[in-house]
């Protein structure tokens, strides 16, 4: 018999996907802000999801609905075990915000079960029921926030049929900023606004700038990354639904980031610094810009995440 | 005065471009075939072609029609020197093979120019001159074929406005077999044949191949590289140009080959493979199966080649 008492605590971060060129391809991930995921062993053979708190009230307690209890399921499933586990969802980031705040919590739940069950599968082996949760969530399982979220830094999905995820290495001083603004965009929005088919011309830009930007990171190419970090297929597209994009992109450059794109379907806005004290100048002109336009917003700076999801110590966990 | 004996003497190498997914965006150097060419002061003040051998006769001795000679008249019109030049083209490799023969002369002649003069400029600065000499081959310039011959090793050309190039580093173990079926396809008719516009979904399919290939470039990682050469945009378009294509690749996979696709706009067909003799099999698998097609070929084997276009001292010169 297992201890009921027993539980285990989970983080796991916001991810940037898409990244410029990177459209459903590449992602990368923040050290916060992130997803907290408790799991305890239950009696009732039932997967459950207890509390959700941070989230407004806007997401399903029902365990067939929920990102991560549907993770968790899937996670079992593969485990062929019927052990019941009951989990508390704490949001520690913004919903909606294309920060991937479900595959956050997908991750986070499937890794504190993992834990629990005393790590029956290595870290990299959980993301197929991460996705899983997200299909869930999205309709569909877009593999460029779960795989950061899960594996840490930039990561690269560079195929879903089947699924090869290339873990990249990241350079040391590499910072990102992520200015959330207050306002919303559906993610079905943001998909159904692009086209579906694009011109030949802008697909050959579109991967001489996702493999300048492949090439900087691993080389470390900081001017590299700069002027990898171009969008000309779905950034000039969905940037129209998010007020004052273009003002607040020229500021970003002009206070010394290396690029600056919308993160994942948006409304969230991201920039690449070389150091934190840039990263603050960033910061400030992009809010201050989104706030010419009169949009309140959030900010978050952060190294990118070389550790992934990770496994929280009790005393660690308020 | 200069001595009008003096001769510089060049090399350039044949390029496989394309590269799978980097339609127009990356390329690679040969270590054989390539061209020679020679250039000597003359003093007339002007460039002229004294001869072609290798050719069939099929190029142009009009100076301001071939390729070597627009080459050299743009770098001396950028050096605003009124100095004549002689060029003899001497063509070792096949034309219209899609092994980036009109690169390759250009690229010799304005290295063989830049030494008889005394190097005025670096390797990497004679580019776009070597750029200019081809649009008069090809129409357009590009420079997945003249970055690669002239710098060696795999070259990504990441954006054309401004031109930004990007070596590559790449692994020590990495070969191409190249082959080239006795068929002819005019670059304009394998370009003619590409549609102007490409769904979306396949578009991702492609950037995530070309991150794949570059990621797995830098990481040394040939397992990546070979999963990575997948073109699912132009392959399927251009290889019906090409009776027996998706044979002979197949053939290609099953003697060893890390991946296979068409070199240029073809006919050519390239395979990588990390060792040597994976390269003999593969390339006896290849020619075996075009000639099941009723198809003559030739074969190269080359290491990829790190050095680009070289001087050669004129005793190497036969």
């Amino acid at each position: 018999m297992t201890t009921v008492s027993k539980s285990s605590v989970s983080f796991a971060p916001a991810t940037v996907a898409n990244v410029g060129a990177g459209f459903d391809v590449l992602g990368f991930a923040l050290y916060q802000p992130g997803d907290h995921v408790v799991a305890r062993f239950n009696n009732t053979g039932k997967v459950a999801v207890k509390a959700i708190t941070g989230d407004g009230g806007k997401l399903p307690l029902d365990a067939h609905l929920n990102t991560a209890s549907v993770a968790v399921m899937k996670f079992l499933y593969h485990l062929r075990s019927d052990q019941g586990i009951d989990l508390e969802v704490h949001k520690k980031m913004p919903l909606g915000s294309g920060l991937g705040s479900s595959a956050a919590s997908a991750v986070a739940a499937v890794v504190a079960a993992n834990d629990l069950l005393g790590n029956p599968l290595e870290k990299s082996a959980l993301l197929p029921f991460a996705l899983e949760g997200e299909r869930v969530a999205c309709g569909a399982a877009h593999a460029d926030n779960a795989a950061p979220s899960l594996l840490g830094g930039f990561v690269l999905i560079r195929s879903y049929e089947p699924l090869d995820i290339v873990p990249l290495s990241t350079p040391n001083e590499l910072y990102a900023v992520v200015i959330h603004p207050h306002i919303e965009i559906r993610t079905k929005d943001a998909r159904d606004i692009l086209k579906k088919t694009i011109p030949l011309k802008q697909a050959i830009v579109q991967w001489g700038n996702i493999a300048g930007l492949v090439a900087g990171l691993l080389k470390s190419d900081y001017d590299l990354i700069g002027r990898s970090l171009s969008d000309v297929i779905v950034e000039p597209v969905r940037s129209i639904l998010i007020p004052g994009f273009d003002a607040v992109k020229r500021s970003a450059i002009e206070a010394g980031a290396l690029g600056c794109s919308i993160s994942g379907s948006g409304p969230s806005v991201f920039a690449l610094t070389k150091s934190l004290s840039t990263s603050e100048k960033v910061a400030d002109a992009m809010q201050t810009e989104f706030l010419a336009h009169h949009i309140d917003s959030d900010r978050f700076i952060s190294a990118v995440n070389r550790d992934g999801a990770t496994i929280l110590s009790e005393h660690h966990y308020q």
